[in-house]
């Protein structure tokens, strides 16, 4: 408790609804959670217009604070965004029910019988910054595994999220389940911020969705048990013995379909054996993407930049790529070691003992052979919708579904057995 | 980065090793940690001599400063403690190894080959008490799941660990192993301690084993991920239907076979319907427990003493329990959930409908049915050693083997798929 003393009151006293609201949602029926869900899905396609308003004020607030463009984008909602919003909540209600899942079952010698089956956390706890969508795709997530969600969404979203939470909250209330199962703060202060990352006692799991300041934000000051979505300096490594064509459509797909996204190839390391005609068709294939690029990278492409040791750290998030060549496999491992963030790297070979080694050696959430390191998503690997992707160890590493939002307990049955 | 510059730089050095150390153990064979084990136990039995020296210094100063003699009786070792740390070291070395374990292979529609499978966590960190034994414990489950492990004992228990370490250190080499993968920080200062706790990006997971003040300057400090191994507080519910002749030998089991750990029992709630024989009975079978009761306890016990809230919230740890009489299963699951700390909660019924309720809704790491709390730890539920019984619900939750010291990861093979 003593963590919460300082804090805001009120942020504590609607924690403790929410913690109310958690122990029933825990034990409802899978049928009566989905039931919520298709109860929100009709309330966001209902209410639009409501939401919409919202949104234009929230819009031309940040507008007329100057926020950059690309920032009101992500912001500002149309109806067909707020009709996917809908959809979304649809598909998480089609994804199986986690809890109560039996993982492992036996008997022991004296007879107890044991299981390990999954529970809900409790209390989920959601920092985001300013897509509205957030808030009904995190809230479908917390309440199909069995959780309250409480969401605490950037100031500049709050009418917004006002509106959508308030749609949500009534959902659940037509479904008989607490309307304090969806909570969002309604101080959107950063006073509030680490106030909600100290609730402990109150939040099960923080989960943040932002950038560098905020995951540093929690390093610093959460008491609350979390889970870090970090950054992804996402490597392939194009091996002597690779197929260039495959290559070419690879690192193409890996860094040009969405360069915005954290499982985009930041830094492509490159055989020196193959280098000469790889590099070529680099210059080619990715003509759109600037190329920061060692010696040879940068003899072999003239229009490239020489990369500095920053480079190869950088999450460019952007039709930008580092581009190094290497001597051998394991100078390619030891920069990945180096540099990356342990999300996801690639080696792309058709050397067996070189695929082998390269996934045994390289420690990250993912690692891949002969594919694009797009594929590292929850919904690409069929666990269905996610909540983030891990780049800890603890708890849940690389996509987190459904299941990265229970935990597990044991359940012992006997016949009156004491220890010996 | 940010938040060791502030620290002890030699303690970023030795950090920095045993993170190195932790690249070569993470890849080592089964066989080769095994034989590592061999020669640590091997070397715990030729070195008993320097290792009871070097601990009778230790109790020989903490005797000089005044240390409880239940505190020295836990830093104390004599020959057959040594002997029982080095079988103990040869136990782990016979489970089996977790490291490689493929949890879970699929097929994706695009041909993609997606497995899980089960990785080292890195370097595991354990700030412990005075304890010797933790030293041996501790470093033969992190080394058999492919683990560094990096100790910081305390600082009364300081000449005793160095010795220990320091024989599996030299089992390390032997084995062909890096030295760092077993370390010891070689200052025992409170500063230490937070410093150790701040080691992000060196440290992958922190065990605390310690009290609530260690506990609680982890909460308050740690940027590192850890896993709370926290208070039980934990109850028996003998409802009007329970065996009592079973129920007598259960909660007898549960209150004295050890009262000092963390399952045993510290409160016993009774239905109203068999609160008068059952009290009676306590009285009696309880003859050496000191009891704090509600009215109706302590008008049928009349040495009991009446309970306060604080009792109900107490882990004595001790022949102490609290007695409460209950109206129903209702009543018992609120008490449960208001005092609980969520470890081990157990129903003695033959009411089937009240078994599965108490299951369903009591929230905790273990929840039993006429079985002692007691079977609540790693060794009695087949897991093997434990490296503690965590309280949290991230990561693990209840008794911790070797598999709560990895992670997993996914590797995904394919033959060029690109994401549509």
């Amino acid at each position: 408790m003593k963590d919460v003393s300082a804090v805001n009151s009120e942020l504590v006293a609607l924690a403790g609804k929410v913690k109310g609201a958690s122990r029933r949602v825990r034990l409802a029926s899978a049928q009566q959670k989905n039931d919520a869900l298709g109860y929100m899905a009709e309330g966001l396609e209902h209410t639009i217009d409501e939401i919409l308003t919202a949104n234009a004020d929230d819009v031309a607030r940040a507008r007329g604070e100057g926020m950059p463009s690309g920032q009101v984008d992500r912001l500002a909602l149309t109806e067909s965004r707020v009709k996917e919003m809908a959809a979304q909540v649809l598909e998480v209600a089609a994804l199986a029910d986690p809890v109560g899942q039996v993982t492992r079952g036996y008997r022991l010698p004296n007879g107890l019988a044991v299981s390990r089956e999954r529970v809900p956390l409790g209390v989920v706890g959601i920092i985001y910054e300013n897509r509205p969508n957030v808030t009904s795709d995190a809230a479908a997530l917390c309440l199909k595994s069995g959780n309250a969600a409480f969401l605490r969404g950037s100031s500049a979203a709050f009418s917004s999220n006002r509106a959508i939470a308030s749609v949500l909250s009534e959902a659940l209330v037509k479904a008989g389940l607490p309307r304090d199962a969806v909570a969002l703060v309604p101080d959107a202060s950063r006073e509030s911020a680490v106030a909600f990352m100290r609730l402990r006692g109150y939040v099960d799991c923080l989960i943040p969705r932002g950038g560098r300041s905020l995951i540093a934000a929690i390093e610093e000051h959460a008491t609350v048990p979390y889970i870090i979505d970090g950054e992804g300096n996402c490597h392939i490594f194009v091996d002597a013995s690779a197929n260039l064509d495959a290559a070419e459509k690879i690192v193409r797909n890996a860094k040009v379909q969405r360069p915005s996204v954290c499982n985009a190839v930041e830094t492509v390391l490159v055989h020196r054996d193959v280098a000469g005609e790889f590099l070529a068709r680099m210059d080619t294939f990715l003509a759109e993407v600037e190329i920061r690029g060692d010696e040879t990278t940068c003899a072999a492409i003239p229009r490239a930049i020489a990369a500095t040791d920053e480079d190869w750290a950088t999450e460019y998030l952007d039709l930008k790529l580092a581009v190094r060549v290497v001597d051998d496999l394991e100078q390619a491992v030891d920069h990945i070691s180096r540099y990356g963030t342990g999300h996801s790297e690639a080696i792309l070979t058709n050397d067996y003992a070189n695929a082998s080694r390269f996934t045994r050696e390289v420690d990250a959430a993912a690692v891949l052979v002969n594919a694009s390191t797009r594929f590292v998503d929850g919904n690409q690997l069929g666990l269905g919708a996610e909540i983030g992707i891990s780049t800890q160890k603890l708890h849940a590493r690389g996509p987190m579904g459904l299941e990265a939002l229970t935990t597990e307990r044991y359940v012992i049955e006997g016949s009156g057995q004491v220890r010996g």
